[in-house]
């Protein structure tokens, strides 16, 4: 239950029924599978080849866990203001709040570096499905897990000589149906241009997240840097700040982060009748921990903020899903696809009976799960101190048996997330772990020897006040020392932390073993069999569950009907101000109030498609039948949590904000007229 | 979502598959069906009427919530020490901290008066079931409910004359199967004489609640008043301070609260889709919320330790729910119950299709539920408004036409709830107030016509701290004043949190009304017909699900098998001190520490049985044979936790705090001489 500010936007930052030929507007495809005839005979035309090619350059990944895209010729990113919040969070002090005021960089050399964060654009796929295949063999379990991942590190190694620029990465797709590699250009210089402030961005905060009518700039801009330099991006999208039309086709290209649509029936037990009870159950509680500890004064109001916001939209998005997975009518509608498929598999020797495999596999997971998921604390201490333990165990490995997060293709951002400075506030990282620890005593019970393990003879309170106040490991240069020094220096060390995540070692080394052998290396078998049984029942026309690799839907501005009452396609910068009651989240933003005479009212703000889009898809950009982009994705509407599982396309929206609100904004609201200019520019 | 502390302990202080004729050791059976046949095969043995009436005497119901017994010709209570918690909280201050430090009255007048608290001993049971059927005819809806309740308050008003010293009141049981007048001799001056230190009754806290082996001293004594002085009690238990017998007959005698073992399946889908998920959620973030502020001073931590404690105790009972009834095997054997009693009503047209009316019932319900459940927020300042509203309104009207709680047999106890003096705390009520708001919100939604009802243009932060800061009801003076003033006087009250529920009580109104005329009035008739099927297919050796009312359970000193280990049917008091850790919740308690020399280690301490129980038991003596008390039933194991929607005699266990270890207390650990006399004597 690793939850670190990163990785809470990562996991979920955003939230979209799928397998059989998919539904109208359904679909996050691959680039190298687009749906052509299916785009053409529901819109009248198709973008090309070239159309396709053009897009897929400009496209960015955030290695934060959102998307993006080049907007200018030197290395200017269009994203979401919540994908750069813990940037301008990290970049904070006492006396300049960045995240509650915003950041306009008035020159190049005041542009702010976001640590942990990294720009890539995929510039090949590789089909690697053969090779992989070959190396699983006819292993089993663990020992299949280990081929493969021994296979895929050679592959990402040889492909990708220069690591300094590009980054190799083998993806697997359908569950184990497909394996592809894919090569990135890398930007590990990213820094922050623009933002607004942050209730301009959170308008109506958690009570409006994942709703609409909206009214939130949930904008900013990056930009790659390189060698000191911004990058030069000739392959970037065309802004148009204009409003969005009704009806008009709609392209979100970005990096759904993750899908569970292709999850079988006992695999969909498991989240509805396991995991999302817990992780609402515990998440919640830490919550409250956190909302109560943020009203104790001004410093924990805004050092807890990035995490509390992060922690509200996972919330949100579990609770969605669990509201979906509990309601009979839409698990219906999965039971009925599943049934399908099976019957047209019925009687395919080659198939078999994969759904069993995948029962026996979740059976096993079931009684391995909670230990596997509470014995790793969640710290941003702990989290550095877990990941150098285990670089250091790794790093002294031939690359092919490194742990997939440390291999040589992998190591690169790991070191950089480990040593990239940010501020680590005391009091919210023994909030944390206190809690953390605290729900994995209540889970595993008192008696059991993973809680004696993590305990010893302390209370949740007592060990967590005991390993946060005595550790170094906020210190960079003490991180960069142990990375140095390799595995003596770790084991050598007299920090707690270190010490505490050097005990926990074998013991997750042990779970992953078992994981691997009774879940895992199974679930890739039966995977590839079900992936065979869909393309065989269906024809190769599908798209694979989200891999937080890039994607392209297509879709269509469009409204949708509420409890009888039709929900325009957009809103207007003017509805702000009906909208606000003067108190938070509802209050508008300071510089909204002090610009209210030059703002037009009438420019389009926020706007609803049809698109299908997940979590990772934050930032990605909204592009017209032009190719020009007129707007970034950011959320998608309450019926589209549910989307995990299946897109229903009557209720299911994405949410972006406009380029003409986000113009209005540059122009009126905090102004940047340098960034006008760039944007201008053709 | 009304959380007060005392309604906490209420609704779930402990928790126990029925409606067939019952499994071993199976059901909360009522004295004028007592299953002796079946007790006789079971043990060769099995209690006379006599021996019946005997308990039945001596055994009391506190309107905190719990069960309790007379155990001395004076008056004296055997009960839980959870059950004396907020009594003893609410006679803490600021350098008398009585919950965390016990208390001893070294003599009579040092008694504490338990506010809010009041005895009654069952006197008379007498059928009522053609007279409220009569009423009700063929109504439906809320025609029905107000004919019913207006028959209800009639019988119990011409019942009762003298509500001084007697109460009335009408029980539905079978879900409107029968309907049953009970009649009590109350004691309305309870007083505290004997707890010990918190944890003491408390070591293991959250972690070990629900959970065997134990070391609980979860025992108090209590004495009723009247006039100023003890009441004479010549039916009491006599007192065996002695370990228990393996495999020895055990009868539980209290009130269980409430159990939904006779609900449809579409009742349990709603409970397992609906209202668990939503209890869960949003009372884990209280827990959190509490949890952080009880950290901020050590004033605060022992201000909001009574609160957390219940919060946490029916947190882990939704949590075991919500387990139970996403546990398919579990599900499987309720569904093949209903099946079974669907069978064999086939065709009996006097039954017809009840549960189809159910259905309709739930479905109405749904729609109606979470206005019903958020638009009534949680505070204890609040919970004086809402209830000196409805009383003035009520009490305007005649007694037929009176909501359920302030008919002229309900007012007395309704009155002393809000009249007696107890601490308030603002910051702690102006936490439950502020989340309780932002979950309606939350769950309602922003643009919701409740919300904006609840909220207006404020923030739930800014609302909560201007009703409570502003409100003058923590003064029992001022609520007086209200209550004789009637509803002249609440109108004209300057105070926020009255003019609030002034506001906030025609919307309530309307609410009851609909869910009335939707759900309760259905389920009424249709409550009546499951009752008569499972009569006619399973004959009258039936048990009705619990009502707080008078129970006995049989059953036997038994442990059980976990996971292949058998689980011993008692401790000793020195396995506290292997157990201890010194941290808490597992540090010994202060006086245990001071006496262990005196201490006999191998004394018998808490003990398991099968007796089926559930929250509301909390207190019940457990009494052998002979028809001594043993023992004071405070807690199920984890398996129990299911045991509200059917009860497994492999698994379901009660947990007892032995006379034994209550007798060495008394003498070695809080020594109370003149206790170990008045017990003594015969």
């Amino acid at each position: 239950m690793q939850i670190n500010r990163a990785s809470l936007f990562a996991a979920v930052a955003i939230c979209a029924l799928a397998s059989r030929p998919a539904a109208a507007d359904e679909g996050m495809w691959t680039f190298d599978n687009f749906p052509t005839a299916q785009v053409k005979e529901a819109y009248g035309w198709s973008p090309d080849q070239a159309w396709l090619g053009k897009v897929q350059a400009a496209a960015v990944r955030l290695t934060g866990g959102c998307s993006a895209s080049f907007v200018s010729g030197s290395g200017l990113i269009l994203t979401n203001h919540h994908c750069v919040a813990s940037c301008l969070f990290d970049n904070s002090k006492q006396g300049s709040d960045y995240l509650n005021d915003g950041y306009v960089a008035d020159r190049r050399d005041a542009e702010l570096k976001c640590p942990g964060q990294q720009a890539e654009v995929v510039t090949k796929i590789t089909d690697v499905t053969g090779a992989v295949k070959a190396a699983m063999g006819s292993l089993s379990g663990e020992a299949l897990t280990k081929a493969r991942d021994a296979k895929i590190a050679q592959i990402e190694k040889d492909s990708c000589p220069d690591t300094d620029t590009n980054r190799c990465q083998v993806v697997t797709l359908f569950g184990g149906g497909q394996y592809k590699l894919y090569t990135y250009r890398k930007y590990s210089d990213v820094r922050l241009v623009w933002a607004p402030e942050d209730r301009a961005a959170t308008f109506g905060g958690d009570p409006d997240n994942f709703n609409f009518p909206r009214y939130s700039l949930d904008a900013s801009f990056l930009r790659a840097y390189e060698n000191g330099k911004p990058v030069t991006t000739p392959n970037h999208l065309d802004w148009s700040p204009r409003a969005p039309k009704e009806g008009e086709i709609t392209f979100v290209v970005g990096n759904p982060g993750s899908t569970s649509r292709l999850y079988t029936s006992s695999q969909l037990a498991f989240e509805r009748e396991v995991r999302l009870p817990i992780t609402v159950t515990t998440m919640s509680e830490l919550r409250g921990r956190l909302i109560r500890g943020m009203e104790e004064n001004p410093d924990h109001a805004r050092e807890g903020l990035d995490m509390l916001n992060g922690v509200e939209n996972s919330l949100k998005v579990y609770i969605g899903r669990q509201k979906a997975l509990n309601d009979p009518a839409f698990t219906a509608t999965l039971a009925a696809k599943e049934a399908d498929l099976k019957e047209k598999s019925a009687g395919n020797a080659a198939i078999g009976d994969p759904w069993s495999a995948v029962d026996s596999a979740v059976t096993a997971y079931r009684s391995l799960y909670l230990p596997y998921r509470f014995v790793s604390p969640s710290s941003d201490l702990y989290g550095y101190a877990e990941a150098l333990v285990f670089a250091a165990q790794e790093r002294a490995k031939p690359n092919a048996e490194r742990l997939p997060g440390y291999t040589d293709s992998a190591l690169p951002l790991t070191k950089k997330r480990i040593l990239d400075e940010k501020p680590v506030y005391n009091w919210l990282d023994e909030l944390t772990l206190e809690w953390s620890l605290s729900k994995a005593r209540e889970y595993l019970g008192v008696d059991d020897q993973d809680s004696k393990l993590l305990l010893g003879k302390e209370s949740p309170e007592e060990l967590a006040k005991r390993l946060v106040e005595g550790s170094k490991l906020a210190d960079p240069a003490y991180r960069q020392k142990l990375w140095d020094g390799g595995l003596d220096a770790v084991k050598a060390s007299d920090d707690p932390m270190i010490q505490y995540a050097l005990k926990l070692n074998p013991r997750q080394r042990e779970l992953k073993k078992q994981v691997d052998e009774a879940y895992v290396g199974p679930l890739a078998v039966a995977g590839g069999k079900l992936a065979d049984a869909r393309f065989a029942a269906y024809g190769d026309s599908l798209y694979p569950d989200a891999t937080f690799t890039l994607r392209i839907s297509y879709g269509q501005v469009k409204g949708w009907v509420e409890r009888g009452n039709q929900v325009p396609i957009a809103t207007t910068l003017g509805g702000t101000f009906d909208r606000a009651t003067g108190s938070p989240p509802f209050d508008v933003a300071p510089a909204f109030a002090a610009n209210k005479a030059k703002i037009d009212m009438s420019a389009a703000y926020d706007f609803v498609t049809t698109n299908d889009i997940i979590g990772g898809n934050s930032g990605s950009p909204v592009i017209d039948r032009n190719g020009t982009v007129i707007g970034a994705a950011f959320d998608g509407n309450i019926h589209s949590l549910g989307g995990n599982y299946g897109y229903d396309p009557t209720l299911n929206r994405t949410v972006v904000v406009s380029t003409a609100s986000v113009q209005e904004a540059l122009e009126n609201i905090y102004p940047a007229p340098a960034l006008v200019k760039e944007l201008a520019a053709r």
